[in-house]
């Protein structure tokens, strides 16, 4: 139990510690090895890193001594919180060290021998390995996960897909936890709105398609639905909320819809994965639901809630989606994706 | 100088006590009579109504005795600020009885021959109040304004029309000073979203094609813009702020828009009345505006502020608009169009 | 297990939520019962109370149908979550028909005759029940837990006591969560601090007198401490934090006080009960702790956090306190008087 | 009319934005020149600082360039709101360079021959410039005004110097806009309270002493009270509230400390100068007032609150105080402090 190692790149950020937490206690993976920016090498992790989440800080850690990220340190599987600014070179040469790297950085998410994966929606996408095998050369691997924005939407859409998904419009309400730390300053953020999140909009317009996408074995073919969102940033500590209107190729009706929801289920649900919530996708009745505060922390935080589904005057149909980004959308979703690929074998 | 006398139905909620904050010191405009509930009859108004707005209670409305709802006494022109509970018997009560009502009330809003006013985007609908006075046979007459999150919506979306605007998908981001007092409880606000607030979406959908319709004198001709509208609350405290993508009939140059919204001007400020905004819609450069904290008081609350214009992947365009509820889409909305009826003769 | 049966007086209610929530799997209580007043009988209790507390409703709830309060009707143990303006006279027939009333309501709390439990630190004062059955000639029995603010002070003061403890000012930063549901309204909590709780100062300053004193098995005598506290309001979920300052008959060493703090256990750890955190008290090193948000959940809710302890230039020392106001505070704190009194054989 | 040039130092920062709302349309004081550090240097102010307080950024000041804080450059008049890490030499050299140097910042508050001045409190102070001009050599001068907290409390309790104040305790709750910007992480204040800011207890212990103290022309004798302050932060843009319990040398009635507040009133009034307030101290009846968002703004934000008047089981009297920490606490202050100068004469 525990016995595969594992690494964090990136161990002391927001997203680091929110790994940890995850990591804690895992019944497959022990973490042995913490790395960070020179700043922090050579330190104990307690002091090169103020713990911020809620709780203490898991047991063991506050002794194990920051390395710096050097590839073919550590084990051979490693957990990436790094930053994009660094993210894109580190990452390239702990995978061509021969580390599988599990990252939540956005440089790789595009890349066409890249899965960019829900495991729910897109188990299937690993088979594009192969090809990152042929093409790069590397003796190891680089998989991602998205945004955090674009796991909730995906999973509320991918049930969508048998029915001819067409169009997408999507605002979303983004928690601060989100933006790192020190991350918003409390004075643009506190009873206040901000309608601007750098780079959020395209990535959730394009990764979308790409989840949704077919992998052919050979190739990832995009989903065509047309995505257009805009992103704001509220006053939340934890939780995304998305306000979504769908269209279809067909008429759809209500009871289609929720139907599609309450049977959702994917590969981590069928293999029982540690990470993977029994209930993935979860229609709420109230007609005032999901909420942040009450909904988020569902199925450990890895359940994306939905409610509200009406008619949309203009596409088919509109509905509210939530999901908990720093779980569901950041480090839940890494460790959810080594999970299926242990399944997989592709660890070994 | 303050010459007219006006009275203020429903004087002691939120909405009552702005209309007496947008009232003080008016040049025009004389507040003289304060009616409310049963329950505050005969009290003195600071022992009916604590203050509740920042700042201290305009001077010497503390002493002034709150009178019951009765149609005939106090001014011939009265604002109400009656929930809507009530609003429909009390209004048509005094209209019968020869006053003049200003209503932010939605209880006539939607009725054939009460015009759903915005001065600066359908001053002409006030003909239709021939109309009504045909019909109706009242002595007095009644005139509305929008729900709070349509004012906005109308405002940006009134320098389009020229277009020939198709369609629209917004989701707003509501302040709780609009819900009222003690209205939105803390518990459900404090960090979190409601996305749920109840018959706005409606209300948003419906009165903004009315007020973008063209009056013909005998009708009001609805527009045929299709409106879908997604409401949430957020932890604000004044400032709604819209997210909305447009469609129009015809391909429209982004500097086309540009130049509509920053030209846009109408009666309120050919006439210069006393609460028209000098800008009454600013376009923000900077790419995180508006945002309610900063933006909801500008032109004292008066002005509708919009930004981010950029191409909408599924509509043509889409951008920010914000405004301030209380000011811009309820107190100050009903004052600035007591100010146009007087400029037409409608007072007297 | 879960072998006995418990009844909830107030179950549908903010505090009521919070008792079912604390009782939800607990190993030794089965709540069977709820009653609340006129207006939810009868009802299925998910249609009698919107389900406020983050996550899911505990199972089997939901269905259960809503009772009349009334004394002889349920299990012969009952927690109150009344309201205060119903409490003492419901409690009191409760008490007179034999059941056994672990309340937190304010209503009896400092009666002579009736114990004011904080376990950690009175456990002996259950020794008045004999008073109260003698006094009374109730066939059963009430017992309190203190007001939310008052808990976390006990718990902090309690292992300081043998130090002569002469005086203490306390100033609280009270979460919204302790005024129930609706509660503070979010206009008057949003971004703002409201200095003002109706009654609570004098609680805390005479609450905390009693439950630090001696029982002498006949009387209860009061603890000579003097109490100043000046309580607010801020625009936080769960968690009091207090500034407390204390003055004692001798010198006192930061050390000593230190070992004191980390030191301090009581009879819920020694009997292991259920509802016990491991570490009742706990002292955080961090400058800057300790903080509602990270640290209100320690040990399930129940543990007290203490920290910043530095020299006070007009008493001895200061340093801040903080605990979980709805379940240290509340459901949580009548929970474990319960769990006391039936180690102490006093439910059979 | 605006006559007098003035410029601002440190002009792009949160508190330097503060100076230059206060200064825009200042009958006597012309901004005409913005200094900061070398990364701003040869900017134009609104590309070297985007502005951060609500609404626009006054007239004129886009296109002024931003200079290098050089002594001898710029007018004889210098605001300066500079942080405290660069302060001290900066001031210095200004005014050895002849400036008269009006700063908003800690480092010279405590020097014996530097005035740490509120002008209601302690004009006389000023005396002690002919000792700083004495004992410096300098050609200008430094004149300073307090910690933001502590202008609050020294407003509060300076009417009670009369009755022989003996010791204070006082607990704040401050507002995030007294960090500057980017300031406090969101993540570490939304929904949340810390208690502690580094060295502001110590700076409110020892300003507020000096402050009340006595200047006897040679030399500043520290008033004997004793105070023992704790600090918090909490989710508030705009304004610090205090709690505070006062004692007295004799026994004080609560008629002669409200007879005392309400008859404060000092040298800004007596001169009428264009930033005092009419009334610098204003109780307010209400039983939960002083409110931050409520009362914060009163006289322009430099009317400090008081309320809640109560006796304190320990000490005499307990009241809450409080004051806009960027207005009343900061730029406002300084501005004030400026015009007391030039009605005495000290500026020509």
């Amino acid at each position: 139990m525990s016995s595969i190692e594992v690494g964090v790149l990136g161990a002391t950020g927001m997203v680091g510690q929110q790994f940890l937490q995850q990591l804690a206690n895992h019944p497959w993976f022990r973490t042995s090895w913490l790395a960070a920016s020179e700043r922090s090498e050579g330190k104990r992790y307690d002091e090169a890193a103020p713990w911020r989440l809620a709780g203490p800080m898991p047991e063991g850690l506050a002794q194990q001594v920051v390395n710096p990220c050097t590839p073919g340190k550590g084990p051979k599987l490693v957990f990436s919180a790094l930053d994009a600014s660094v993210a894109g070179q580190i990452e390239q040469a702990f995978a061509e060290a021969g580390h599988i790297v599990v990252s939540n950085a956005r440089n790789f998410r595009l890349e066409d021998d890249v899965p960019l994966l829900v495991p729910e929606v897109n188990a299937d996408h690993l088979d594009i390995l192969k090809v990152q095998a042929a093409q790069r050369g590397w003796k190891g691997m680089i998989v991602t996960n998205p945004n955090c924005s674009t796991v909730m939407l995906t999973m509320a859409l991918a049930p969508l897909r048998q029915f001819g998904l067409r169009s997408c419009i999507v605002t979303t309400l983004q928690a601060v936890s989100g933006a790192g730390y020190p991350g918003v300053p409390s004075l643009d953020i506190l009873g206040n709105v901000i309608p601007f999140i750098g780079g959020e909009e395209e990535k959730i317009e394009r990764e979308t398609r790409k989840i949704l996408g077919a992998c052919g074995g050979q190739a990832i073919a995009w989903h065509p639905v047309v995505v257009s969102a805009s992103t704001t940033r509220v006053p939340v500590i934890d939780g995304h909320t998305e306000s979504v209107s769908v269209d279809f190729d067909r008429e759809v009706a209500d009871g289609e819809i929720l139907e599609a929801f309450r049977s959702f289920s994917g590969e981590p649900q069928r293999l029982g994965l540690p990470s993977a919530p029994d209930v993935p996708l979860l229609y709420l009745e109230q007609q005032n639901r999901p909420q942040p505060r009450l909904d988020a922390d569902r199925g450990r935080g890895m359940t994306v809630t939905v409610g509200r589904l009406r008619p949309c005057a203009l596409l088919q149909w509109k509905f509210f989606a939530l999901g908990h980004n720093t779980i569901r959308g950041a480090a839940g979703a890494a460790v959810l994706n080594a999970e299926l690929m242990r399944e997989r074998g592709l660890l070994s």
